[in-house]
């Protein structure tokens, strides 16, 4: 797990010493500003405020909370990339987040932020807009939903510190919907930061991982978290649409189980009335038994559960699995291509309706753009041994590629195909599971495959022997108990077509494809051996 | 549970009198059958027959298992129904099941299936086909994958077996592809029979719900089953498809929790490596921190956990969640309309892209079609009272309506208003969750609302309540413990739009659009208090 050096916080972590007196000084700031917002708006509600007479009132204040009294549907709201189109039309209506206020003499400038879009807004004292109103709307507390009557304008120079470059709000009215604390456990300025700065003012306080995941709910709302997780989104829609478009049907597999599906490691035990249960480690015996039940090309999109003490970048006790299966008529072949051209679809997919998602990830995360081949790269097993071999790396036959060895193909394969993408077909029979159909043409290899970006692997699939017989012969080989796996094993006696299939880890699609360094980046709510919360 | 009067079974189950012996007597006429065909092959091999000279001698056999040795390509395979498009075209190859096979002196008939389509294909001793072939092809045991090669052409009388009913097969090789045992555990015929059949003959074999699940992946073979899931997809993608098209966006929620989320009952445990852990019962809370997260629209399809002891036909202890939730401006009906549109939507999508499924469904399953007004019907539940009343029942202002009620409601307003689908508004407070909204107009009620498809509940939802000291107080009220739930109520310290929501169980509206009887029919692998298998 790679840790930024820094972070800032307010609720008592271990932060570096600029950071931390940063975080003091603004914790005590937003306190005092909260406390002013508060009796500013008592004085909006017409008891005494600072000063006596206040002309702006009942334009401005603490909204009652919003419990559906009435629809107000006269009040038309415009989103914030949508302002540029209402500039010079008059008043409109805009809810967002105070991304930060500062009142400054008669002035006060806000940024609203309404997701990953941003917009200046400005007060200024005059016959509508109070002192009092000025001050109340800068002490409103950072993170604040409030919604604001104004007028869009065009600005002269660019605003460089907002999205809307071009336009600012005229504010006339401002009621808070939801107020903030007023101190946050992390600033999202800190948590937006890019990781590599230009600038090397020495002030680059960032937020560790662990104080991220600890608030995801403001962690999430930096404009990369907002990418990640629409892109994410993305992935799947991407991988159900074209597969359908491909004749697949979509079904649904159970995750409680009666018997642990891939041996009886990592897999998590679930207490089942007055019995027990497992948590499936993968929907494989029920998507082979969709096949088995004709139902020729299925995919399926669910929780996926392994029960690993493995605290690494890449590895999550739960995450969403990307499974597909497939019947075919001669050659497995048939299916690998089906994923390879599956896996370009999406690449294009993303490349082409995610560039603002990918852009905006960029900006705090340094990456290559991600790099395919169409068709897909198909490289031998033993092809990349040999490649392996050539860089001086000592590796068996039958051996599995370690992660070092993995990593250093994928640098190999990038050098010299110039692709992040690639399949690896025919890996060695040893290695694979029981219910791999061997390669008929070596005995050493087998009708298997895995599929890399950047270096790691993110489907491991194979054709699955369909012949009862000669299942009990291989699960017999590996000495496997077969009374165990009896009900698998039935599934393939009343007839069933070759078939072979794979399965793709989402959250490991979505940080190889944008480069991201660890996979708690890619899943909203990480669950890891030592993470259950939030 | 409804279970149906009679079956019939070749493994030892229970049966009727008729059916006990007619399966009996199929078992062993199979057990022949397979013999004979093994035989026939044997012969096929170049090793003895039954007669000297065979002149089809490599024009039939079993095929040796498909391992991927060569890619064939030459072959190209013809769906069933493409198959009326080659009709004098020449020979094409044709993967399928054998459905049913009878020879008959010299002409063997065989209904090949594929999926839910079926072709007749016929075989009669000439100077391609020898007496071996026939032989051989009329005791392949039926559900066995075979590749026949054929010339299709059309048939003067229609053919009232099959699908295809102007086209059939005249086979000039055939290969088994994969052997199915000869003694099935459950017939395709019997478990594909009509439920009110109009003939009167009284050998209404059926199979019961539990042989059917046992064998689920023959069970599922039936064209009503075939028809069932893929409908089921439809209504998934439907979901998601609408909710995309709103701006919502898709999250995943993590199943495995460290609280349960909606109080203590109800709930699986699970242990996580040296502590315990649970299955959430929703993903309404990280729905929520998703819309306090920026999200603004979001939905999630997942498996979702009830640890009821409930045995009913409507309750499963797994099944698929819909789920959604969603920022308002002002008035929580914003997401009631966007629901009930969803619902709409939903309801014209499966009558205009399903309705072949639905006819398939209906072939064997008598149901009225689903009716549904737009925009949908929506009743304050003050009216839904008033309708009971009339109709005799005592019910109490803040009393939940009982299962009868509900269904009596839904009768009364199919007869009042001609619609399946309704929304019934602002639930008495008393009944409700804790986070739910109270109407700010009449303290007995709550902003929150049901959804009902011919008289059961579908969805629950309500605006939740987005104000930390509120929720407190309102958990308070209710005897929570609020520091249990700390996490949660954090959750909207830090600025939250109004927000409402709901979820929908997926096989609940797949089972009431179709009007079956039993969510067993809906779940592909159901799991309940005494199922766990397959």
């Amino acid at each position: 797990m790679v840790e930024e050096k820094e972070n800032v916080s307010a609720n008592g972590e271990q932060v570096s010493k600029k950071g931390a007196k940063k975080a003091a000084k603004a914790a005590k700031k937003a306190e005092q500003k909260a406390e002013s917002a508060a009796a500013a708006s008592a004085g909006n509600d017409g008891e005494a405020g600072d000063n006596a007479v206040d002309h702006a009132q009942g334009r401005y204040g603490l909204s009652e909370m919003i419990q559906s009294k009435d629809k107000r549907s006269e009040r038309v709201f415009v989103t914030v990339p949508e302002l540029v189109n209402h500039v010079d039309k008059g008043l409109v209506w805009v809810r967002g987040r105070v991304h930060t206020s500062r009142a400054k003499g008669k002035q006060c400038f806000l940024i609203l932020r309404q997701q990953s879009s941003t917009i200046q807004c400005i007060l200024a004292v005059n016959d509508i807009i109070s002192k009092q109103m000025v001050k109340f709307t800068g002490n409103i507390p950072k993170e604040s939903i409030i919604d604001i009557q104004a007028k869009p304008v065009s600005v002269p120079n660019k605003i460089e510190s907002c999205t809307e470059q071009t336009v600012e709000l005229c504010v006339e009215q401002v009621f808070v919907i939801s107020q903030a604390k007023p101190q946050l456990p992390l600033q999202i300025e800190d948590a937006s930061r890019p990781e590599n700065p230009d600038d090397a003012e020495g002030l680059n306080i960032r937020v560790n991982q662990d104080t991220r995941l600890d608030n995801r709910v403001l962690d999430l709302r930096t404009p990369a978290n907002q990418a990640i997780f629409r892109l994410e989104a993305g992935v799947c829609r991407l991988f159900r649409d074209i597969l359908t478009e491909k004749g697949f049907t979509e079904i649904h597999t159970p995750k409680i189980i009666s018997a642990a599906s891939e041996g009886g490691a990592n897999v998590f035990t679930v207490s089942y009335f007055k019995d027990s249960a497992y948590l499936a480690q993968s929907p494989q015996l029920y998507k082979q038994m969709a096949i088995a039940a004709d139902f020729d090309k299925v995919f399926t999109v669910g929780a996926v559960f392994r029960a690993e003490d493995s605290n690494t970048h890449r590895h999550l006790t739960e995450f969403v699995g990307l499974d597909l299966e497939m019947a075919f008529k001669y050659h497995y072949h048939e299916v690998l291509h089906t994923i390879g051209n599956t896996f370009t679809a999406i690449f294009k997919g993303l490349r082409d309706q995610y560039s603002r998602e990918i852009e905006a990830v960029g900006q705090q995360y340094k990456v290559e753009p991600f790099k395919f081949l169409e068709p897909p790269l198909i490289l031998q097993f033993a092809e990349g041994v040999a490649m392996l071999r050539g860089a001086g790396v000592e590796t068996g036959d039958e051996e599995d590629l370690s992660t070092p060895n993995e990593k250093l193909l994928g640098r190999l394969v990038k050098a010299k195909y110039d692709t992040d993408f690639y399949i690896l077909d025919k890996f060695p029979l040893a290695i694979r599971p029981f219910y791999t159909m061997p390669d008929p043409n070596n005995p050493i290899y087998s009708n298997s495959y895995d599929m890399f970006m950047r270096g790691e692997e993110i489907l491991s699939g194979a054709q699955r022997i369909h012949d009862p017989e000669y299942l009990i012969e291989r699960a017999k080989h590996h000495g496997i108990d077969t009374t165990k796996i009896a009900a698998y094993i039935e599934s393939f006696r009343y007839g069933c077509p070759p078939h072979a299939g794979g399965g793709i880890g989402m959250e490991r699609v979505v940080m190889l494809y944008l480069g991201l360094d660890n996979i708690r980046k890619t899943s909203m709510f990480p669950r890891d051996p030592k993470r259950l919360t939030p």
